[in-house]
């Protein structure tokens, strides 16, 4: 049987390995191997699998069996290649040896420079390069790092070694420090470790090597590795790889030097090469900032007016290799690279290429580009752009440059940045707005009866709720920046003050104090902080043209007003895939109607009231109809609860009660007895429709009232919410044909549908497909009753849960697959089973969630629906989806 | 082919169909088959199947083919066995049309009598009986029948014209009426009904059977019947039976008789001839109420002291068969029987028998008497008593003698009556109760905080809240009668007064006012109404005793005190399944400790509040444990979110302010700000020890330190609520052994398990399975979560969805099996996939209902719980569930 290979060569023109073996080799690993392969001047080594690194951890760092035979061949080996000898006295080999993982962890793991130095491979160092203090430098380097990352000793022993030195030598600087001077320091950093760690500093350099590989597999589970790997999803049992690398010097004098580069400009995603480097130096100074580096191109150190010489001009053959480099590796990687090199001595290494990062802006240049030069075809491209990403290219950003003061953080709600007074009146909002304020909407929540005030100012900032709360979702909708849950924020309505901490620390704000609110990052700040428009490139419609032919699902807005729709179309909405039209019935005039109708002791006054409202409605859709002409328009009829119209029995309710002839005491306790212990599983929705059939009435009319005036050709699709059981939709279905009648509405002219947010309609959804032509997956209260959690009361302990790791992230934000996506999965199948082209989509939140489209992709969905804003992201998101569809199967 | 058979006849010795027929046949079609082909003397006749009442339905009106051949060829049999022939002028037969279902749905549907007579055989009827007024009496009510069924002419047209003939006659009683009187009436019978109905009343006797066939298959959907089938579950789609059956008359002189008999005393069950009787009547006679009916046995009629002589003197052969015929009947049916019969000059004719309705003490000792007769076996005798029924037996009832005022109805949510004083607010009936006063509790909803209010009441009114309100809930853990969601009831907390209805006819009630509560049938009358005491005969612990060695399930019950502990024990329970911790918070010293715990702003002040909670709780398990010892004891962890343990930002906070050493004002405004929106969904359960785990780790330590006080040994089950991901539970399960170490207990000592109250849960149920011993479903937030629907609102819609049929039952009170169901099956098959042994119980209200008991053995669960008085009724309902299931495999 031959021993599972855990060890992987690499040398000039040769590798055991490739670039698509991350898994095994990790990032870094598999692009070393791959550049030998491609004959790139790479410093030859070997790597160790992640299996490796899987096994150390899982039996008490023991190695598994055969490693050590692997690694003695290719030290062996590598030897060879080299023409020099690891521990060799003469001719020692030096190495590096360096994590590296699947995913990229920059500086997140351990790394030990220059092992293979001992108190006699030192001096051969000396003699061979004929520069005893880069020697001794070296050796007293390597010591202090293996010292910290093997051995554990903190780096201040080191520290205070050299400082007692220079202060009995009375030196100042280490550049004073002589050849002999290291000397002495490396012998006594030698005693203080054997002191500090129980056991002296190895001598063997075989030790060395297995004790550094130990310690960076070690460091896989060092707490910034971990929280690194929480923040971006990375799985814990991936493990790194480690990467044995012989040195190579660019601090060997003034024919060597190091630097970083991108083959684009990472900023804009122009052509051009970009980066820095530094002559007689290692890669850390580069990215130190002791140091300042130097421009990499002629025209840039032009364009930055300093003297000192780029690569270019100080070592043209050398920056000719480079150029040549990286036209290579752009055309075999098929994407802009990051790249590490050094020279020494005149010659080129490359150390490292992966992807470069890039911003969302060069990212999309980049990925059209290279369209354009042929290097990727249009789907890669469409691959290319992180879809969460988009979001910064259509809200307003916080200028970067700019200085900020932070008051405290929320959740954040909705993105973008802007600036305002405080107010902590929606009424008042709208009365300063109109006098031209810019104004900062501040509330403990915001209600239904907000809405204006949340228009009317420019951001809004609540004390309470989640990512999915009421002011959240509202001001997505509206495109209005939003930190939610800032809890630590205390609000008093009646002074007309916040403050924020407590005791002499305490911040005081009073309304009409400037604040900023970044909706991107849930800060909040002080005073006015600049922020930057959006600007949509060319670039980003050709994108979101390739992305939209290689989508299967439709993507659809969650929209109102005629703002919203027009707004969505612009970003390539496909329709209107949720209007809620609750959001009609808030506007200011309209409430006193719609709280009449509610409250009315006789049929005859609420029938008056209905009347009034009904043309209301009526014009409402026929904007939206004529907006959304040739598209689905799917109209969600009344979903609240009603008493959710209510003013407060706080509130000033003299008014009403003169219009419905009661006493203002009188309608404060009708209005008490309204209340609801839990309303998101109380009265509404269609159970309001049970009972009270005239309010489904009313819209209905007023929905085939607008399709008969509209003039245009919508595909109206008519939807009834929360329906828990067959029976009851089926009632409400039955009313419908008898109400389009009238207005020469055949039932062919319109498509009517149930949502499926309560567990049992997906548990029944078999039954429900049997009356309908369409479901929506309203996924917010799916996912409430699925957890029984609710989205409002879920700031206080949901954090917790992510930030234990007991779930993987806020299910509000992200579709839960295992629990949610399983009634899902099963509703889709009794669905389709029942009437196999029911038309099937998803209209909470989730709807504009990468992964959660993902999601829906593998259920076969016909379409997601979103926030204006979310359109683009989703657009993508669904494109993406679709094309790794088609590539796994 | 053989056409389908619609037509069963049966006679003397002889018959077509059987007693298990009665689907086809109805219930009284099918045993007058039975009985004839017992011997017994029937008038023959025939029965047309329940298919014909379902196709004439359906088909509008319309008989199925082959019926008509059918009919015909039954008649011609049956004029061969009785010797007389339908429609013949000399020897006419007559014949009754009467209905007859699947279950007995007593004088909801149409009977036509006397059918058969005309102009023609009212005369040779006259000259046969030598009785001419009796013919032609006869023919006037078959008119009056015949008009009023089958014709639809109101009764008053026939009324009019005796009453006009009186008058004009100067005639006053029917009984001054003579056959020459009669004869003329039926002429003007006739006139009317034609000018009436537009066509003649028919003569010829086929078109008279044809229209009284059709009448009474259209009277299965009369609306009596539908509401009648609806209050009793009895499918529309059954239909009904029509028996056509030959005459026999009680009213051809002093040899004729009819009567009504019960094979036993339907009051108490005692073994004699129960029933009555009237010479020379028909049936209706005897239930009319015109004649006062005589006793049967002389044993009776001397016990009433009246000289009018019973049947077994005036007739003492007939009785002498009756009493024969009695016994065969109950030996041959196994049951009670309830039997009407005619004498026809002096022969004995039964004319239907069935099982004889009863009362639940009379039906337990029936069920016990029979199976010492040898009659039938225990567990026959176990399915022969309603488990539902019992409840009767275990609560004080209403007086059935009492007078009773009604002043409005609400549910009725905790069975028995009593009577009290009304008293708005739990403390001062606390007060009140101590000085010895009867009080009801009266209140718009009640909250935990009333809970020592409702214990120290005799009984609760609610008006708001459903059946599974906490004012339901509690009350019955509590035993005391609850009649909630009396909408009805306006109350005024601040005037102490309460108002029922508007304007003049308004009823005040004050504080002070004695009203009595039914919480058996939801009234609320007026005053003090008598009630009857419970008593448990012998025969009730021997029946229990056949139901508990029948069964499979165990029994336990929800209890939190000592009281409903031992109290359950003697209803029979088996053990705790759940204990819900938080009761033991809400006593009045204690919560004032909870809420410093819960308002506590340091560490110092949260833990010396519950170091000083953790004795009492100790004390209160050591108590269950020493009454439970040997017994499963489940202690579900606390549950409700915390802010429900807080007084309400009105009340007066003074007292608890000034022990936390903040002012009222702040701790209001704490107060208000952890009011949750849905807290049915929020920070309660397993989620408040994610956040702080110390109270869950001061309930643990209070278990295992009464485990260590005890002196008994019960199977202690520790129970972790509201859990909705795995991981979730892992991290609590992971505290438990570390608390118990000191305190000696071992791993093995206790079981962990897991609530299943959410979807999420049950779609998880496999991975929390692998992790606990057991799992309780808590179908009542289960049913909230799976329909979306909070019980605490439900009032205002829930009702509507059950009348209008879009519901069969409250979710609440019968588990919903399609949803509920559906996602409970899913849990069962997954974690007994992943744990073979997994003990399996439900703890919601559904534990205590017979119909989901049922449904819970199907899904082979272990067991079930419910509160107290629910304990019989559960074990009756489990053994029954057990003995159908093991009689159907």
């Amino acid at each position: 049987m031959t021993p599972r290979k855990l060890v992987y060569a690499f040398a000039d023109g040769f590798a055991d390995g490739r670039a698509d073996m991350s898994a095994q080799l990790g990032g870094k690993g598999a692009n070393l191997a791959e550049m030998c392969l491609m004959g790139l001047p790479v410093p030859p080594g070997f790597t160790l699998t992640t299996d490796v690194c899987t096994h150390f951890n899982a039996h008490d760092r023991a190695f598994p069996e055969g490693l050590k035979t692997q690694v003695e061949a290719a030290l062996e080996r590598l030897s060879e290649d080299i023409g020099m000898v690891f521990g060799d006295i003469k001719n020692p080999l030096l190495v590096s040896v360096r994590s590296g993982s699947r995913a990229s962890m920059p500086g997140m793991m351990d790394t030990v420079l220059n092992l293979g130095l001992n108190d006699e491979t030192v001096e051969s160092m000396a003699a061979k390069t004929g520069d005893a203090r880069f020697a001794w430098d070296s050796y007293r380097r390597f010591q202090q790092m293996y010292g910290d990352v093997v051995m554990g000793i903190d780096h201040d022993y080191f520290e205070d070694i050299i400082d007692d030195y220079k202060f009995e030598n009375s030196l100042s600087l280490d550049a004073d420090l002589a050849a002999d001077d290291w000397r002495y320091i490396c012998t006594r950093f030698g005693d203080m470790m054997e002191q500090e760690a129980g056991h002296p500093f190895p001598q063997d350099v075989h030790a060395q090597l297995w004790g550094a590989i130990g310690a960076v597999f070690d460091s896989w589970n060092n707490r910034r590795a971990q929280t690194y790997r929480k923040l971006h999803d990375i799985p814990d049992d991936w493990g790194t790889a480690v990467n044995v690398q012989s040195m190579v010097f660019g601090n060997l004098g003034q024919t060597s030097a190091t630097g970083v580069a991108f083959t684009r400009n990472p900023s804009t995603g122009a052509k051009e090469i970009y980066g820095e480097y530094l002559i007689n130096a290692q890669g850390e100074d580069v990215v130190s900032g002791i140091h300042t580096p130097l421009y990499l191109t002629k025209t840039a150190r032009e364009e930055a007016g300093t003297p000192d010489l780029s690569l270019e001009e100080s070592m043209p053959d050398a920056y000719s290799d480079l150029v040549q480099v990286f036209a290579q590796l752009e055309s075999h990687f098929c994407d802009m690279q990051d790249v590490e090199f050094t020279i020494q001595n005149g010659r080129l290494f490359i150390l490292q290429t992966r992807n470069g990062k890039r911003t969302v802006m060069a990212g999309l240049k980049i990925a059209v580009d290279m369209v354009a030069e042929g290097v990727i075809d249009q789907e890669a491209a469409v691959l290319r752009v992180e879809p969460e990403a988009l979001e910064q290219l259509l809200h307003p950003t916080l200028d970067p440059r700019a200085k900020v003061t932070v008051l405290t953080k929320g959740l954040p709600a909705s993105p973008g940045a802007a600036s305002g007074k405080i107010i902590f009146s929606a009424d008042h909002a709208e009365e300063m707005a109109a006098q031209g304020e810019k104004l900062v909407l501040v509330r403990m929540e915001t209600s239904p009866e907000d809405i204006h005030g949340m228009y009317a100012a420019q951001a809004v900032l609540t004390s309470r709720g989640g990512m999915t709360s009421h002011a959240a979702v509202v001001a997505r909708g509206l495109g209005r920046p939003c930190v939610s849950g800032a809890g630590q924020l205390i609000i008093d309505y009646d002074t007309k003050t916040a403050r924020i901490g407590q005791g002499e620390s305490a911040i005081e704000l009073a309304e009409g104090d400037v604040i900023t609110v970044d909706g991107t990052s849930g800060r909040v700040m002080a005073g006015e902080v600049a922020t930057l428009e959006p600007e949509l490139s060319g670039d980003f419609g050709t994108l979101m043209g390739w992305a939209d032919a290689a989508s299967r699902m439709k993507v659809r807005t969650n929209a109102e007003t005629a703002a919203e729709a027009k707004r969505a179309r612009k970003f390539g909405a496909q329709g209107i895939g949720l209007c809620r039209t609750e959001h009609m019935f808030f506007d200011a005039q309209r409430i006193f109607q719609v709280r009449q109708m509610i409250l009315a002791q006789d049929e005859a006054h609420r029938q008056t009231a209905l009347e009034a409202l009904e043309p209301e409605q009526r014009s409402d859709f026929v904007e939206l109809f004529k907006i959304m002409d040739g598209l689905p328009v799917t109209i969600r009829l009344l979903d609240p609860p009603l008493h959710e119209f209510l003013p407060t029995p706080d509130d000033n309710v003299e008014a009403l009660a003169e219009a419905l002839g009661q006493s203002p005491k009188a309608l404060r306790a009708t209005i008490t007895a309204m209340a609801e212990s839990n309303p998101m599983l109380g009265h509404r929705g269609s159970r309001l429709a049970i009972t009270s059939p005239d309010i489904y009435a009313m819209q209905l009319r007023a929905i085939f009232g607008a399709m008969k005036d509209a003039g245009a050709n919508p595909q109206v699709e008519i939807m009834f919410p929360l329906i828990s059981e067959p029976r009851e939709l089926a009632m409400l279905l039955d009313m419908v044909p008898d109400i389009a009648k009238p207005f020469g509405i055949a039932e062919t002219a319109y498509q009517l549908g149930t949502m499926i947010e309560v567990p049992r309609a997906a548990l029944l959804a078999d039954e429900l497909a049997a009356q309908v032509g369409f479901f929506s997956f309203g996924t917010n209260d799916l996912t409430q009753t699925t957890f029984g959690l609710s989205r409002d009361d879920a700031g206080g302990f949901l954090p917790h849960y992510v930030a234990k790791g007991l779930l993987d992230r806020d299910p509000f934000s992200q579709l839960d697959e295992r629990g949610v996506g399983g009634l899902m999965a099963m509703a889709v199948e009794k669905a389709r089973a029942t009437r196999a082209d029911i038309k099937l989509g998803i209209c909470g939140e989730h709807g504009g969630d990468p992964s959660s489209i993902g999601f829906c992709e593998s259920l076969g969905l016909d379409y997601v629906s979103c926030s204006a804003f979310r359109v683009p992201i989703a657009r993508l998101a669904a494109a993406q989806s679709a094309i790794r569809a088609r590539t796994k199967s």
